[in-house]
């Protein structure tokens, strides 16, 4: 259903603040957050946030530089508001909600500069009960066709020096752990905030990148980020240590430029969230909202995939992406170190099969990776060629009578324009071997070379690879790309992406410490599903290598709990099958837990510290509830009154056992049965860098 | 048949030139030149080059500077000399002459760095009788995989302040006209030098394009450019107005890098052609016989192709590329000036049918055009989408009905990335419709942004082209590409490029002085085939628009020479069939001239004044002759020694009427008809800007 009315005409909301300043505003549809608009004595526009009346946005200047033209920044006069009232109920195909209401109102500003060249420029509001977006278009005119934007010049002022869950501003990588410090503090540049990422990019010591998280001393938490980036660059933010004002910046291209557009264009949506409760951050769906309803026409072939693969192997060291670098001269195949076997995949298949998931996924089965890494060279990868160790014509078959799904994966090794070129003749031979998914990887500076992989040139890439796979019939999961923005509304083959520190980082970096995953829902995952790829049973890793210090820094019942807690249609049961095949009942959860959701409640939440969700199945009938700590041993009380009423239900709880630790006896856990109705209260204990998972359903 | 023997090892010809300089050399098969290398007390490589024992390069240094790494420059020692001899004769598939002799001496030089890291590093020369090549290598070695090439440090130091033909240094552009200045006059930024020339980007004042083509005052000709381009920049050469020494410079990349390698790997060949004889230098095989031989296994489908096109009647104002921009809001499709509708290429199908031509280039027949120039736009053109008045399955039925082929026109507008996405489904589509050939275009500023036309990345473009086209059964006409190496050996469906001036400049530019067409051979043309388009009749455009003021700067007649001096297997006769209808008779040589020739004989040669050749054609007895002048008014005698003794010819003269000149009478043309032997001797009258074309068979 949708409703939409004509709210009111230009002046009808006028304020006047001066005798030539002039001010507009308007309320969210409950009047929860108000927005405000003005123009001053210079025509400079300016907008300011409120949330239940407290200041979030001072006012704060908007506009956009451009090359070889003046700036839209200064010298407006009002030519018109057109407003209306929106109330729309939508379904995604995947996601945390089977239903997702969007209301809001909107305030369509058209500007036109007071002296020649007169142009025109708008300004869109869209205020919600949990936050405002808003975007700039530029109109088709005289004098305004093709165009370069040099910078975008829009302002988030503070009102202090709040804290801030931050990574350091990079042009092409997002994989930093989080920090958390005032904003004050902010320094990209300082090793105690900052790591070496491969590929990385640096280029300001007060940059942070979006979707930044925030909290007020007196608990407001404000989340910034971006909706529907398309054909323009990813924005940072630039930290004003000495008023707390942030200032946006956009990643530029080999020259310096950072967006090419032509009339009429628009920006993407600039999104603020804000709420009392850090509960409510977490259950906006306003970036959804603010992207455009599904382009892709027949979306039957998207589903949610739990898949295995052959991958954590590979960082363990327990074998090879490559072929020839485990080949010494003379030797033979078989004393090969190389994961992606015919025999290896099979046993991830059957394994699959027998335990229900959809998809492998097979890493380093294609010829290039003995050359791929840090070369910056075009034509590694031909996305077509298996090493002659997989056979893939026969797991094709193989795969097909066990009914699981290859995965399939294409490193670019950053080399993208040579996967551009490859594109059409990669996804048909996917579609030759009967494979409708795939991971996409971007490792490695960027070809074309001085572009990055946040800038505008990567952005199109990243949306031009889900489009041409939806005409394939293909589900997408992006690694190493830029982070997401909502638009797996409007492209919902585009399932996940990586775009943030993932799991990987556990197996051979200082790796994610235990608040890691309480801090990714507020910030990477606002904009979209993650690969994170949870569910490492081996803690430990010197298992793999003896005296290997690494390990992963969540204990096992947190492993499990994340399947709920960091959202994605896509989920991997990232460890090996005989490690499973050790625990099989701790396994019984990442079998039964479902990656596709009918409604999410957010239980308790706190960035940074701790983070408790419930989530009922789309398919059925059933609930899970992951709940994680930080670094702290933390008691929780669950109330489950989601539950329906009256109704009998049975749970089984993946807990931390007594004593567990994340670093000293993590892979200590214990499995519970009980009874729960919805009068019932969960009273969990959570280990230092723990978790708990809990499947509950409904008595027969 | 190939002769290769062992010349002699390390030692076997070294020269003490000092205790601490060591000198080897080689002289060419019959000793008509001579290479000199060294290695100085520093461990300095030099080359120095004799013709007929006179200097023609003095010892000139020889290097390439690296990223983060120490240049290969000096401190060397010489590891080893390997030396052999070669003298095979090969076929090319379409060419000047059937048969070409390749002979030469190799000299392959093994340096080692005295000092760490003691890398390796190669000089290859081959000594011909025409002049040498050299190329640097770069051994797979620890320490050397993947690497950054910065510059070339190859030095040319000319004996003299030569007379140069010559036109400015550019990244992006090679159609300047040429200057013939002495060397120290050299001035890329003097405006009587250098032209406005869209997407043109100037770097240096003293900065020169190869081929450059040198007079010495002692009456040497010199010419240096480079074969084999492949995976690296094209090189120029800076001035150095001191001492007359010409430095190499690479065309670089956005980032200001030159070329990315990995090991081993080796750069294009440096070449110097040598003679007293101007014609030596038209006849010189060198640059081809230092490309590899065809890549291409099956080259059936490469033939030499005459062809009309909807083109002209664009560049005169009488039609456009584009449909929208004809059509005003509300106006019907038939008042449209659009060029490229169905009805229009019927009619050069019939006319082209008629006369026995093997193709109609048509260009404007797909979306695009209404948006496409100067916009720096990435997706302008999908190269599949016909404009709705040009019925291409239709006209592909009748062009074969016909017994014509259309030709695609694929122009990019720079977009190269959007393009080489699109080429698989661009062929795709032409093959569909039986289209056999493609007329390439890259007008405009290169995508990826910031890499210019002449860089690394473009030329791996080009050449990515033509092998993929190759695989297709497709022959390629590359426009604002880079200048030809010679690399028409290697994918000899590379039929034919433009870069540099062609026909089109006379339609709407300052033009192309009557010498031009006398200095291409010398220049663009040493590289390789050049879709000059001649054979225009209405020589005074003023004819499509009252009062238009440019006009093509020669003679007919000399349009009519052009299809013998100007090589190339794919002709066009650039005019409009209703321009030839008036003109049947001078029209009969275009439609007789071969553009594929078993002998080539240069009658007569010196650059920027005159030229005759004569060529017997490949699949028959007949022989033609160009002629042309430039500005002067010219009396020329030919002798046909080259025709059989004994046998009777007829000989048709396509002459200069009297009185015709260029600028005032260009039109005037006479045809005479007469007997020749091969004692005749013909004296020609060439008008000033004129020419003579004729057509010898023998008689029956």
């Amino acid at each position: 259903m949708l409703v939409r009315k004509w709210l009111f005409s230009l002046g009808g909301l006028l304020l006047a603040v001066s005798s030539f300043a002039q001010q507009w505003q308007m309320n969210s549809p409950t009047a929860v957050t108000r927005m405000e608009f003005s123009l001053d004595e210079r025509g400079i526009p300016r907008y300011a946030l409120y949330y239940k009346e407290k200041p979030v946005i001072y006012p704060s200047e908007l506009g956009v530089s451009l090359k070889d033209a003046p700036a839209f920044s200064r010298g407006f006069q009002m030519v018109s508001i057109d407003s209306s009232y929106t109330d729309e109920t939508w379904q995604p195909v995947l996601g945390e909600e089977k239903n997702i209401r969007n209301r809001y109102k909107e305030m369509k500003i058209t500007l036109r500069e007071q002296l020649a060249p007169a142009r025109s420029f708008n300004i869109i509001f869209r205020v919600f009960d949990d936050g405002i977006g808003f975007r700039y278009g530029f109109p088709k005119q005289a004098g305004l066709d093709d165009f370069i934007v040099t910078e975008e010049n829009t302002a988030f002022r503070l009102t202090a020096d709040h804290k801030a869950f931050w990574i350091p501003g990079d042009y092409d990588t997002n994989e930093f752990p989080y920090n958390t410090t005032r904003l004050s503090e902010v320094d990209a540049s300082d090793p105690r905030f900052t790591q070496h990422i491969h590929a990385m990019t640096f280029y300001a010591k007060n940059a942070v990148q979006t979707p930044l998280m925030l909290k007020t001393d007196d608990g407001l938490y404000i989340n910034i980020h971006e909706a529907a980036l398309v054909n323009y660059p990813a924005m940072q933010l630039l930290v004003n240590k000495k008023d707390h004002a942030l200032q946006s910046t956009l990643v530029p291209d080999a020259l310096g430029n950072k967006a090419y557009l032509q009339a009429p264009a628009q920006t993407p949506w600039r999104t603020i969230i804000v709420s009392d409760q850090a509960k409510d951050i977490l259950a906006s769906r306003m970036i959804l909202n603010l992207n455009e309803p599904s382009a892709v026409k027949n979306t039957s072939f998207i589903k949610p995939v739990k898949y295995l693969g052959i991958w954590w192997e590979m960082h363990v060291g327990k074998s090879t992406w490559d072929l020839a670098a485990t080949q010494v001269a003379g030797e033979k195949l078989k004393e090969s170190k190389h994961g992606a076997t015919t025999e290896r995949t099979k046993f991830y298949l059957d394994f699959a099969a027998k335990h229900g998931f959809q998809g492998v996924l097979v890493e380093g089965w294609n010829t290039g990776w003995e050359d791929w890494f840090g070369k910056w060279k075009e034509d590694v990868f031909d996305f077509v060629t298996p090493y002659p160790d997989y056979d893939i014509a026969e797991l094709s078959r193989y795969a097909k009578e066990k009914g699981v799904e290859l995965i399939m994966h294409h490193e670019t090794s950053g080399a993208v324009t040579s996967y551009d070129r490859r594109l059409d003749t990669a996804f048909r031979f996917m579609k030759q071997y009967g494979i409708n998914a795939v991971k996409t990887g971007y490792v490695g500076k960027v070809i074309p070379r001085g572009e990055h992989h946040d800038g505008q040139w990567m952005v199109n890439h990243i949306k031009r690879v889900a489009e041409k796979a939806a005409t394939y019939g293909i589900m997408v999961n992006s690694h190493e790309s830029v982070r997401p923005t909502g638009l797996h509304r409007t492209y919902p083959n585009y399932i996940a992406a990586e775009a943030a520190r993932g799991m990987e980082y556990n197996a051979w970096s200082s790796g994610n410490p235990p608040e890691h995953e309480t801090i990714l829902p507020f910030t990477r995952i606002m904009g979209g599903p993650m690969d994170y790829t949870p569910g490492i049973f081996r803690i430990k890793l010197d298992y793999w290598q003896p005296g290997k210090k690494e390990q992963v820094q969540t204990t096992l019942a947190k492993q499990l709990a994340l399947y709920v807690t960091l959202y994605s249609p896509l989920q991997m049961a990232a460890d090996l099958p005989e490690v499973y095949e050790e625990k099989m009942d701790a396994f019984q959860f990442i079998k039964e837990v479902s990656a596709d959701w009918d409604t999410t409640v957010i239980l308790a939440a706190e960035p940074g510290e701790y983070l408790a969700i419930a989530r009922k199945e789309k398919a059925g009938k059933d609930w899970f509830i992951g709940a994680i700590s930080d670094e702290q041993k933390r008691e929780m009380s669950i109330p489950l009154t989601f539950l329906e009423k009256g109704k009998k239900y049975t749970a089984v709880l993946y807990k931390d056992a007594p004593g567990a630790h994340w670093k000293d006896n993590p892979e200590a856990y214990s499995i519970e049965k009980r009874k729960v109705t919805a009068r019932t209260e969960l009273k969990l204990t959570l280990a230092a860098g723990g978790g708990c998972a809990i499947h509950i359903s409904e008595e027969e």
